[in-house]
């Protein structure tokens, strides 16, 4: 584990100090270096996920390494899980007030503070995983949410995607949009308005909540995440058929925030190692979900029975109108959000037709006419 | 540029030289500081790519830049580009023997040493650029990599991805299998080999002898990479008909390869720094191909009047074909081999279907209800 000591030296250590070896018994093995000349920090990172949550909580815990490796122990970064220094949607206020020196959260929770978050995240019928990742780093997105959270004193990256989000968990088949109405849905956030739009009655639950509210009842349906964190919670017992493809969060980017009062005094080395850590979290995410997905999908169906359903077209249909006039009252917020939704519709357009004939088509093709 | 100092120390330096400042200016300046208590080294990186080429050459500076940025400097990687030091084919050789430290290339080159590597870059009707890095950083890829490339002394990592590759440029529409036979199509590789297996025939070619080549009529058609590389060679003025999608190289992974014997000699500090390196460079390939594939896609289409063609099915099912005897020959290789296939194959096959319920189904229902 890392991050559990305290800091090493409340002010800056001099550099003869490191080089005449009187530091930390790492550094006097010579297997863990710090950089010379600077001191020795200690960062808290909190974190809008609970302790070690697979997936989520292990992405935070290995930037958090990454750093801590990479800089040597020169930034030793020490994870909070939510509640245990700020509840989760404390975060941002942390960072942004230096409570806190950085955070790994998702940014569509703070949409209280700026309409403009929820795109770098994930929006129903939005960009996939890779779709952001082109935008964000190539396509203008990670200037316009530098201007954003730069306005909380904040420097945000991408570190970390869900991939796709399945459509959920229902007790009774879905037939048509007719059998949405008067359902009631865990769905937080803009997906949970979008189900309020064409009838449904979207509540939001928090994760430990959602098993019992669908045992008991409360609830007839619930998304959460996709096969591998769904599959942990079990809800195939209480709810057979599994709907895809999802269209509330296609490919959610989970980020890193720092407070930018402590990024603009590091060094390029330092900021270097930051970013890299959270571009990796970000590839190893992917990568993760990607694999474990699979292999609980393969589970639920083969082992728990799970009844994998299409959702119906009228009910696509119904989403996507009620998608189009949630987005545009979102956009319509303060101008920076204007702007981040002219940037990210003119992205998902040309990403769109790409895709088209590149990944979507491939993959349609290879279904129909190979096997190994 | 990175890479352009000579090597600043010959030996060891003392921590203690570091520490007095008597090193280079960066780290007088403060702003770059290398490892304590370590010496400073100079890393050749050689590569298959040409200098500065777009997306492949930029994506090997941009590794090592990283390297060198992270390390204070301790870790200065200097990049050849290929012909420089050695030949890209040299490549894995100069590394292998310790010539050079570390290589920027795509395993399927290496394929004459073992017929295991290709699985590593991409194999016709094999993984998608997310597929191959759930294997390989999840699914037991790794593994299987680190054990076949250690026979040859390298420690090998994903650092990079091209995305899907087109089917190419032709000359004539192509409306069914009978239009393919006797087609002289530049294409090397496997892809070459099932080419040729459907009645073409596969020439190899370098990337800069085929615009020359199709403008002659020496070829018929072409593949190269995809919207963004192949908009800068201008195959749109020699041929107008672009196929779609493309089944030879799905999402070619790029991959680092280290000596062995320095990588069993860095600290975890230096691991963890080149790994990171490494993963970075894949975030943000898969970023810039696709974002930048977009953009050329669209401008090949508006304003160079290129024509999209959807590949036919019946040429899509020999290619289906011909593709399983080749794929079922390669990995009668050597036993490590046939289990980097085995393996390859139980995760394509779990991949294929999440795929089909995830980010096929969604990109397919997204076009057919929804614009913003």
């Amino acid at each position: 584990m890392i991050g559990r000591r305290k800091l090493l030296a409340g002010g800056a250590l001099g550099a003869a100090a490191l080089a005449s070896g009187c530091d930390c018994g790492d550094i006097a093995r010579g297997e863990i270096g710090p950089v010379a000349g600077r001191r020795r920090r200690e960062l808290k990172m909190v974190t809008t996920w609970p302790k070690d949550f697979p997936g989520l909580g292990t992405m935070a815990e290995r930037t958090a390494r990454f750093i801590t490796e990479m800089s040597g122990g020169a930034l030793r970064v020490r994870v909070f899980a939510a509640g245990e220094l700020v509840s989760a949607f404390e975060a941002f206020d942390a960072v942004s007030t230096g409570a806190a020196d950085l955070y790994h959260g998702a940014e569509y929770y703070w949409v209280g503070k700026s309409q403009g978050f929820p795109f770098f995240t994930a929006v129903p019928f939005g960009m996939t995983a890779t779709e952001i990742m082109a935008w964000t780093e190539f396509g203008g997105g990670q200037e316009l949410w530098d201007e954003l959270a730069a306005r909380f004193r904040i420097k945000p990256f991408a570190a970390g995607n869900t991939g796709h989000q399945l459509g959920g968990w229902f007790k009774r088949p879905i037939e048509s949009l007719e059998d949405m109405r008067g359902l009631k849905i865990r769905m937080p956030g803009i997906g949970g308005e979008v189900l309020r739009r064409v009838g449904a009655s979207a509540v939001a639950l928090a994760g430990g909540e959602i098993y019992q509210a669908l045992q008991s009842g409360a609830i007839d349906g619930t998304e959460w995440v996709g096969p591998w964190n769904d599959l942990a919670f079990g809800f195939y017992r209480e709810a057979k058929y599994y709907y895809w493809p999802g269209i509330h969060e296609p490919g959610a980017q989970l980020s890193v925030g720092v407070n930018l009062d402590l990024w603009e005094e590091l060094t390029l080395q330092e900021k270097t190692i930051i970013a890299s850590a959270c571009h990796r979290a970000n590839h190893l995410a992917i990568a993760e979900y990607g694999h474990y997905n699979a292999v609980a999908l393969e589970q639920l169906v083969k082992e728990h029975g799970v009844e994998l359903r299409q959702t119906p077209q009228d009910v696509l249909q119904a989403l996507a109108e009620a998608t189009r006039a949630v987005l545009a009252e979102l956009a319509a917020g303060d101008d920076i959000t204007r702007r981040i939704f002219e940037s990210y519709k003119a992205s998902l357009a040309r990403s769109q037709e790409w895709g088209r004939i590149s990944d979507e088509a491939y993959m349609a093709a290879r279904r129909a006419v190979f096997s190994l």
